[in-house]
């Protein structure tokens, strides 16, 4: 049975009870659709992929009035493992209720949000005749690999005439209130992996060896010393971290043949990608000139100057709690770094501290402030 | 059957023919007491040690004669694997002959030299009557840990009062031809396992993590800069290799918790255990107060300062090949280390460039040679 769409505190209950562990959608997808049907939108499952990285489902819904702005929400049913259950204090997929706070998986990451959306929507829908058009990019991939999921949905937007004038991305970017903070643009993302391959030979002679560890250090030490930029008025600095190496020799006497390592960096709007990995290269070729860099850029760094997007989702904060959210590009990468291409996007949630961990959780009293704030945006976005 | 003692090729390929890869000994020890007895030796067995590193056979045999000093000759009857089996051209454990080579596991290091001894006592027997005592202290644990082996038969030999007063170890000390090289000494060894610790977080958020990596690497680079000496009159210069680095971290958005890695140092008499070990521990404290160092001490730098012994041997040499060997300390360890507490020790053996390969071997003409060489030596080590 499909809860109210007008209550969404019972409508994350009955979410996170569906346990849509990425890439698994358990009936999270069908919930939402049957309930913005019932809300009068046209719903068009969006299947994308193949093995490894899917199939995965997703879906796209859309209403549309009388003449105005296309508003678009866009979110994920997806969400990341429990991780270890004996750390949990209740059942992460039962969706209870205790000391007025929803504990379970994705409660704040983001089928809090998600249910905020229905529930802003079915009340607006209720004041009267619709002006301009709603959609929902509700993805089943945004956790994992996010290949079959956002991205390709924007591609099948494009080519049905579909493109959303402003969206509004429902990630948990509230800090420690609701209405502390939202997201304006994010960092860039790319990892690299370097392999340097050296001769291998008894660590007695070592004239007659060329150890790559040497020159793996070397190159780490030279990548982790440059100063990348010192942050600007939008953004942090960028940052570089070395995330693994590898050689696994076990013989004490032996210089291996062979060392790898990963890097990622997290860089600002100062940065592309393509600039850093042609960096990371000419900085490996300095010490190991016959090293492999393999380099994926998962996203580039964007920003959505401040502007009317984020004024209007400001102004929806401060009116419901009378708090001013910080315009913010921290964190991690979001669905947002998509969207960028299509139309302005801000990100603005729930309280995040306890998403991806466990006894992740959402106030009761944040859920339906939250879906306060997505009503009143939704009345200003389409007045205009 | 066992060969003729005063046989060195036939003693060699018996020996080979038994195939004692460390720690099995597969009647190696057996044949030799056979010969050794054979010839008026007292035999004792030395079985020591437990689980993981033992039990370990080892044979210690000793004659005595007229008034003279007390010359040993010291070596082990291990071998170390045969590695790929495919890349051998004979069958390893053979002891076939070959266009005037000796091809098998051991022929090098060191089956032929303990072969050429047993016939240089051999013939030196036969001259009439022995003056002083030969003894020969053979270790079925040189290849493996070392633990239950020389170190632990010296015990005993001193706590039965057989103190040599010189030694010859049979290492495979020649480079390109026979009688080019010995050993008065060795660098010391020593590997240091260095496990730093930090805290786990995402990558987006380096400032709420401590990632042990980006320390590891800062204490690598402070190790590896140092120059621990230029070497001396009679060592090279010490040296320290990075032998491995593991983290294993398969998460491309986590800072580990944990980042380990190992080195090695060779080093000169310039430098004590001891004192690396402290130098170490400073070095990784500097970057990360709370990181693990466990140093192993495989063996000080040792030198027998050239000399009497080192004199006699190059004689010996140069009598029966016309070569000055050049006084080494290069190389690996090997267990003059131990038994430089009890007397001078030196090492000269066969050309040792295919020990430990595929394909060992040694030229049937050299064993030939270092027989003879033995044998002059002898004669004027009991001649004094």
């Amino acid at each position: 049975m499909t809860p109210d769409p007008n209550d969404p505190i019972a409508l994350t209950q009955a979410l996170i009870r569906c346990a849509s562990v990425t890439p698994a959608d358990e009936g999270a997808l069908d919930l939402l659709q049957t309930a913005l049907t019932g809300l009068g939108f046209a719903c068009t499952r969006l299947p994308f992929g193949h093995p490894p990285d899917g199939p995965v489902d997703n879906l796209f819904a859309t209403i549309a009035g009388g003449s105005g702005p296309h508003f678009a929400f866009a979110g994920h049913s997806d969400v990341v493992p429990a991780g270890d259950l004996a750390g949990w204090s209740e059942d992460p997929f039962a969706g209870d209720i205790r000391d007025g706070f929803i504990v379970g998986r994705g409660a704040a990451d983001m089928k809090g949000a998600l249910a905020a959306m229905v529930a802003a929507t079915a009340r607006h829908l209720a004041k009267g005749p619709l002006q301009g058009r709603i959609s929902f990019i509700i993805t089943g991939d945004e956790e994992g690999p996010a290949t079959f999921g956002t991205t390709m949905m924007l591609d099948w937007m494009e080519a049905n005439g579909l493109v959303p004038d402003l969206c509004l991305v429902g990630e948990p970017t509230s800090q420690h209130g609701l209405g502390d903070m939202m997201k304006i643009g994010r960092r860039g993302s790319l990892n690299a992996w370097i392999t340097v391959n050296g001769a291998q030979g008894h660590v007695a002679y070592p004239t007659r060896a060329d150890n790559p560890i040497t020159r793996l250090v070397a190159i780490l030490t030279d990548l982790k010393a440059r100063v990348l930029d010192t942050g600007n008025d939008w953004f942090q600095p960028s940052n570089l971290e070395i995330t693994d190496v590898s050689v696994g020799n076990p013989a004490t006497n032996l210089i291996p043949a062979q060392a790898r390592a990963r890097i990622n960096i997290r860089f600002n709007n100062e940065h592309s990608g393509a600039a850093l990995a042609d960096w990371i290269r000419a900085t490996v070729a300095a010490h190991a000139p016959s090293a492999q860099v393999e380099v994926k850029i998962s996203g580039e760094a964007f920003l959505t100057e401040p502007g009317a997007l984020s004024a209007l989702v400001g102004d929806a904060v401060h009116a419901v709690t009378g708090r001013t959210p910080e315009l913010s590009t921290t964190g991690g990468t979001s669905d947002a770094r998509f969207i960028r291409r299509l139309c302005p996007v801000v990100e603005f949630g729930l309280p995040g501290q306890s998403m991806h961990k466990v006894d992740e959780h959402a106030a009761v009293a944040d859920i339906a402030g939250l879906a306060a704030i997505y009503g009143v945006l939704l009345a200003r976005a389409l007045s205009g």
